[in-house]
């Protein structure tokens, strides 16, 4: 199955649900023009669909066989790498001065979400990269900028984050990598990490790895972590490679999917350390991660969308194709294509409401990491910190957990075909489930959410955000189109109950944590609902009003907020109920015992 | 990770919540006592956790390799097959002229549920079988009843069902296989099959294939389709086999999951024509198969209830041994294990509840279906019937439908090793995504409650139902234990919800059934919401008035049950409102077109 990139459907949901055109008319981009912006996408969506899409099913088949300590990407993955590294994409965000292109991360992101729809397995590599580029250019000496930043941006190197080891998952302040200063400025690795991706393969001659390691007589857990440059080869001065370094990897995991990325055990100082460079100062590792983990956990939400939409486009394609069963009255010799039955068509709406409304939360969120970062005075930046701090646990959590649920209904819809491998549908189901997990589980989103970003300026910037949602429910009253049928009701229900719920939590804390924290993931989904719901909503009021330019599509884009208002929105009230009045039944006392 | 059979628990259910111990003390079962019921499920569990359950991950890895026509089962398994047959299984509750014990169905379906905890892939081959002895001795002439039933009942040979063709999945009636008179009183069968379940294998010298076909002049759809028995091997008359039949299996499919269970594509007539036997009449196809299918969907239904168990179990194992993060005022030196924290309290607490839901629908179903073959009378067996008819589908979609959704979540109480296939949750959950498409897909399930079931005596039988389920609350609100919380309120308004609803969808037919069946799917969630929900709250009544016999858990189930109502029935006001106000939201206007 091929995928299509939806070019046009992308450039509107970033204009006209996620903000990007007023932050263009506002000047938050300079002189980028729309024209370009388009150009660029479409481009994207050429390369996604045309080079890397059918390198999907061939990186599932063939896996990354692991040998003697090396990697094997799957047939034709490196020279798709190497094309699309030299059409300059791994940069298109990156630093100037050092050969990026500086284009706005909502750009990014957006195609982001079509390499994601094209290969997840493909794309987790770069977007790693593309992190460590921001950490290096944030915190790295001129030095290691001079050597590493140009070659991590033209993507002619990768990058790797390693956090994470076996006694240290969630707690990363749990990690015992150690590192110990070598005398003359270096430093030198011992230690083991686990599930590093692409912590080897043979896409390009050099890995820079970006490990957290713990200097000796550092203090526990988070605050004696340091972060340190330790690559694959050492680079000489004049930029040529030289020794391997002390490190390697050590397996490659069998994992349920994204089976072309390689997920590796590394193991540092077999010969008595690897050499390794500081990056920021030492214990303040923990910030240099924080300084990328918004833009990363935006990363892995757009994820969940660009496999949503490629399940979509699958289940779709293949709804409006196979024959089966017919309509009430039909004599037994006919049948229908699928497409016809209500029951699929309930399936496939949720589907496409789920993807778009994901979609215009991480775009949204995406947009306010660009004011945070271009915002014209501190008080535009701080407004945009602060309304990517409040967004990105959502846009992590609703869109992975959603990339998931829209591909299980895209396996559903296929029948017994979504079971076989060869239809692809189930690589799908089995691609998307990781990223609930990676990046900081999605039950930790929740928490974040709850414990540290609705409490943000006592509230405010929670309701600020409720008040803007409000506003959008009021003007679908205002335009009173009868196509709406409740769509303005329901959402002003759905934000009436996320808004009392919030109010709850946070009366709540800090004295009774552990009730507000029972219903943190029920909150994030109520959230999701809501905020998703008023930006389809919001959508379907710019298509009728004309802004989208020539878009003749308001009909089913007010018709898509509808169902999403009336199917999906109405959650809210059992979800609330869950977080308020279940709280106190989330204990150990109702789980089996052992022995049960 | 090992299976440990919930004996105590699984008992606990069938007699508290099924109505089994109700059953017994009317005489239904004969002289059957409490005593052997016990016996019986304690010697399944033993066979299911000790030697079954240790094949399952080998038979993931193994696959079923094909070659030349032949299947090689995975290394173990034949053995585990033959002293399974051996000590009786798989006839449990076979005819007792054929060798069989006649043990009710509950029982069977019981054992059933452990046999999917301990490989969802071995039981479906066996499943199968019983069906298959199901339609022979309800419909087959004495002749073939001699031959074929004793093997089929001891397991020596076993069964296949075959309706699927390319052009033919959910819609049945669309078959081409053809059958052809001979002249002799046998048919010659041609023409293919696909997805048929443990079709060619090597774990029995004979395979007896249960074939639909359509005759010569056949009328089109279900009307003109005949059921043949079609064996491997022919038999000879003294019952030894003679030649190799015109049957073939021509490839296995490659499945997501259940890996060990062999899916083929069956050819018949290569040369001229498989050896054919009509079970029932010519035509009459349809009504053997109905039969079954009531029985068959219950054991797809108790297969979601199988995995869900045994990934609970693994989840909970892990969640009490893996330590990671810590309480608040901890310092960062500590951690604790990972069932401390709330939000994984509310995961396990989810999966727990909805096993234990899905689990008492199961059984009650069971327990309708005995009442409808063993009653006393043709109003007693009408009832059964009937009740029976009503509960099969939820039994079937929402057991399967949980079983998926338990499975998830016990990936993500595993965090990344959730999706390293060696830890096994992963297999859980690419097996369990299965059952929600064969025996009639979910889909499929839920039309037929609206359309079939919920009008049975125009209306009467479901209303019947939900005054039963009115009376638990009534009970629990009675009992006035606080340690119930909320739940009589809840459980009140969930079935609030559901009458409503309910009532709203029998006005809808038959002049509007579009609308109806767009809402069939969460008024299918909605029913098993609320039966779940007062099942689990009657087992805590049951445990509280110590009618358990020492069951000194009460509080356990009280709280389960508490869970339940406070956290999941709560989300029947969504789901009403997406049957009843969203139901002119589901169209095709919303849905992107093909180029978009």
């Amino acid at each position: 199955m091929t995928y299509r990139a939806p070019v046009g459907d992308i450039a509107f949901a970033l204009k006209h649900a996620a903000g990007f055109n007023a932050a263009l008319a506002e000047g938050l981009y300079g002189d980028l023009s729309e024209d370009v912006v388009h150009a660029v996408l479409e481009e994207a969506g050429k390369f996604a669909s045309g080079v890397i899409a059918p390198l999907n099913a061939v990186g599932d088949r063939h896996g990354t066989p692991f040998k003697d300590g090396a990697v094997t990407m799957p047939p034709g993955w490196k020279e798709a790498y190497t094309s699309w590294a030299a059409a300059g994409w791994n940069g298109l965000c990156g630093p100037a001065e050092f050969g990026g292109q500086e284009l706005p991360l909502a750009i990014n992101t957006a195609c982001n979400e079509m390499w994601n729809s094209a290969s997840m397995a493909f794309i987790i590599g770069p977007v790693l990269t593309m992190a460590a580029v921001e950490a290096l250019y944030a915190h790295g000496s001129d030095e290691l900028k001079r050597i590493y930043l140009e070659k991590l941006v033209s993507g002619k190197w990768t990058g790797t984050m390693q956090l994470t080891e076996p006694q240290a998952g969630s707690d990363v302040g749990a990690l015992r990598t150690k590192a110990e200063r070598a005398g003359d400025g270096t430093y030198r690795i011992t230690g083991q990490k686990i599930f590093i991706t692409y912590g080897e393969h043979d896409l390009t001659e050099n890995i820079i790895h970006f490990v957290l390691a713990r200097l000796p007589g550092a203090p526990a857990g988070t605050k004696g972590i340091s972060l340190f440059l330790v690559p694959k080869f050492l680079v000489n001065a004049d930029g040529s490679l030289g020794a391997r370094n002390d490190v390697r990897a050590h397996s490659v995991e069998h994992k349920m999917g994204i089976h072309a990325s390689p997920t590796c055990t590394m193991v540092y100082g077999d010969k008595g350390g690897a050499v390794g460079y500081l990056v920021g100062e030492e214990h303040a590792g923990m910030a240099c991660m924080f300084t990328m983990m918004n833009n990363a956990r935006l990363s892995v939400g757009i994820g969940g969308v660009g496999i949503a939409e490629r399940a979509l486009q699958q289940a779709l394609a293949y709804a409006r194709e196979r024959k089966q069963g017919r309509n009430p009255g039909m004599p037994a010799t006919q049948s229908v294509a699928i497409v016809e039955h209500v029951d699929v068509q309930r399936m496939l709406l949720t589907m496409s409401a789920l993807t778009r409304a994901a979609r215009a939360i991480c775009y949204a969120t995406a947009v306010a990491l660009d004011r945070a970062h271009r915002g014209r005075d501190e008080a535009a930046r701080k407004a945009g910190r602060e309304r990517a701090a409040l967004l990105t646990p959502v846009a992590k959590a609703f869109s992975t957990d959603i990339g998931t649920e829209v591909a299980t209904l895209g396996v559903q819809v296929h029948g017994g075909m979504g079971y076989i491998e060869e239809t692809g549908a189930a690589q799908h189901y089995r691609d998307a489930r990781i990223a609930q997990i990676y990046e900081g589980t999605n039950g930790i989103q929740a928490i974040d959410l709850v414990t540290r970003k609705i409490t943000m300026n006592g509230g405010a910037t929670v309701r600020a955000y409720l008040d803007e949602l409000r506003a959008i429910a009021k003007s679908v009253r205002d335009v009173n189109d009868p196509a709406f049928g409740s769509t303005a009701q329901k959402l002003d229900a759905a934000i009436g109950h996320l808004a009392r719920t919030t109010e709850w939590l946070l009366a709540q804390m800090p004295a009774n944590q552990p009730a507000a924290l029972a219903g943190a993931t029920p909150y994030l989904r109520m959230f999701g609902n809501t905020a998703g719901g008023c930006m389809l909503a919001g959508e379907a009021l710019s298509a009728l009003r004309g802004s989208g330019n020539g878009h003749s599509d308001a009909p089913r884009r007010v018709a898509l907020a509808r169902f999403f208002a009336e199917s999906i929105a109405v959650q809210n009230s059992g979800l609330a109920d869950s977080v308020i009045e279940g709280a106190a039944s989330v204990n150990t006392v109702a789980l089996p015992d052992a022995a049960a």
